[in-house]
């Protein structure tokens, strides 16, 4: 049994990068960027005013202006803004070489013949200076950027309308067990609903890559294996669900070892989701998660996000937020990370939700995230800062 | 000028419900739930052994005990357990009758004959009692959720494979300026690229809807008029950017009344995000949002947001994350919320980035939130707990 850092290292330690591929700038959004994108222009390209009022010079402020001309959006200014002068301007416009400052309209008054007078004490320059924000050819966007609303805004400023992006990994997902049945089904005696099945595909989706659902596989070596075979035909990673405890009948590892994979580790210290295995066969990539759907939902959002993320490119992580929990927390055995299912109230403190174990799927509804009782630590007293990750 | 909680009691006082479609399971993520889903079979179906071991009766744990069969998930138990039995049972599988409690492998020695002998102190129950996550018949997902993998899980063991769900809202995004040119050009002189578009499409999108990019329209209001006419046609709702300032050529609003729609607000004391209009026509609704790409953003996530999701039934909220402050942050005026971009570092604390202003997209970046600055508040010393909205 190894910790949840060494098992995240052999994972991150063996991910390879897919390749990579063209998108419009509409499709982006939750893309990975694969090359550097650096602006072609200066950000802003000129001297912008931040406010709708008068350009002019600072040192005239306690002058009566002769306002020159109006300048809106879009508009080239027809001069320079002299001493005495100001120019009437729009936010946004380009602002008059000679003038050094924008003064609100609300600081000034009406000073007849088309004059005004500042009426202000003082004023903030209200200038956006050209190439402030970004210099032409500097990098406005780095290479593994997970593209984001906020980041489409930056691509289009740069005029990066076919951005380069990692290839989106494929995901196969296969569950196992004799004893599952598709959600169409009504299960009759011993069985239960596949509900990992599409928990995962939804999570792959939502995780960026593009899931091949690859149904229910018998309690069978051989119907283990032919599945196992298949589904590793054309995808880069497999996700395989249940099989993979102690019992007489998990058979997974065997199967994925005879199916050439290298197995680096098969139980991790953490709690849901102890049986967790993962393995390579070139650049082909497997998990065996747990058949709880818990503990399949938390070992993906744990370790196989951070995996498919690295292929893209990515580097994966997310801070680690802190709150106080809001009551006494305690636990008997600390021998691993335990991931709790927990909200967090109206007073900013973190309170676990009901939960009965790692089948019971409704404690996720609910959940904000999962709170994370390091190894060795049973007790969190009500005020204790604890570590949560969102989901 | 109205403050942010009115506004948005505005805002949520008047959205109406769009109408509700079915999809298919696999479709269903980032959809809102449109009815209650009922389990129909309780859940668990029965009761199911937690741990791969022998069921037995917690009674006779001080006995030999024989093992009268084997059960695997799937597998139905062919008899009951007796005084002085036990089953050797799996992960996942029925928990025979009689037994009422799994006894760990690692707790078990081998008494010969196919005999076991309890060799714990003591044990937990290790059984997931039938219905003991949720009852035949009642809510195992409530209307109004948004749909996420863990509550694909939850559709998926209730066997509902076409839930019902909101349609997504329709969503009209146009910018004015004449002084923007879309990305795929290179602005010159006094122009610059439309970065709001595309990142509103993005946003759009992100919130489940789907958007109808509209192009730009110059300022005229004939040009105004004509392009709000027309994307309001078949949407549900327009996105405006730019043009509602207090600047002579600012004439959305005025566009939008003669349009028809009523105005509900023009202002809000927000920074950045102040220029907001928000108005109603039958049930098209409009915001004018401000044309700088950050003010935009931020107002789209405060105020959009809430109004999409609830047209798609989605009670739409956010907990309040507080996080100690890493610096002091002053301010000069306090008249208006101030929104600023931030990270949480390392040490769980939120830092300001690097931030010039409504059109400095770039800040944007790399913040993982937005840090709230309360009207009234003009100071926060090093350590004070702030709040922070993720972005």
């Amino acid at each position: 049994m190894i910790s949840i850092g060494e098992a995240l290292r052999i994972v991150e330690g063996n991910s390879v990068r897919v390749g990579d591929e063209k998108v419009a700038l509409e499709k982006a959004a939750g893309r990975v960027l694969a090359e550097d994108v650096r602006a072609d222009t200066d950000m802003p390209p000129f001297n912008k005013s931040a406010m709708d009022g008068f350009a002019c010079r600072q040192e005239d402020l306690g002058s009566r202006l002769r306002i020159t001309e109006t300048i809106k959006a879009g508009d080239m200014p027809q001069g320079q803004t002299g001493p005495g002068q100001c120019a009437r301007i729009m936010t946004g416009a380009r602002v008059p070489d000679g003038a050094d400052c924008v003064i609100m309209v609300e600081h000034t008054s009406d000073d007849g013949e088309g004059h005004i007078r500042f009426t202000g004490a003082k004023t903030a320059v209200n200038i956006a200076f050209k190439g402030e924000d970004l210099k032409e050819g500097s990098v406005a966007l780095q290479k593994g950027t997970l593209l984001r609303p906020q980041h489409i805004a930056v691509l289009a400023a740069a005029g990066c309308t076919s951005p380069v992006v990692s290839r989106q990994p494929r995901v196969a997902v296969l569950t196992t067990g004799d004893e599952i049945v598709e959600p169409d089904r009504k299960p009759e005696g011993t069985c239960i609903r596949n509900s990992n099945g599409s928990q995962l595909m939804a999570q792959v989706a939502a995780a960026g890559c593009i899931g091949d659902y690859r149904g229910i596989a018998g309690d069978s070596i051989d119907e283990t294996m032919t599945a196992v075979s298949s589904a590793t035909e054309k995808n880069d990673v497999l996700l395989i669900t249940g099989g993979v405890s102690m019992g007489d009948f998990d058979f997974v590892p065997r199967v994925l070892l005879e199916a050439g994979f290298e197995l680096f580790f098969e139980k991790v210290a953490v709690k849901p989701g102890r049986p967790t295995v993962f393995g390579r066969r070139g650049n082909v990539f497997v998990f065996g998660l747990p058949g709880n759907p818990v503990s399949s939902f938390t070992i993906f959002e744990l370790m196989v996000k951070p995996l498919l993320y690295r292929m893209s490119g990515h580097d994966y992580s997310i801070p680690a937020l802190r709150f106080p929990v809001a009551i006494e927390y305690q636990r008997k055995k600390a021998d691993r990370v335990a991931l709790l299912p927990v909200i967090v109230n109206e007073r900013g403190e973190v309170m676990p939700v009901e939960y009965h174990g790692s089948a019971h799927i409704h404690a996720l509804t609910h959940a904000w995230g999962l709170m994370v009782v390091p190894a060795g630590v049973f007790l969190y007293k009500k005020g204790d800062l604890v570590d949560v990750r969102q989901i």
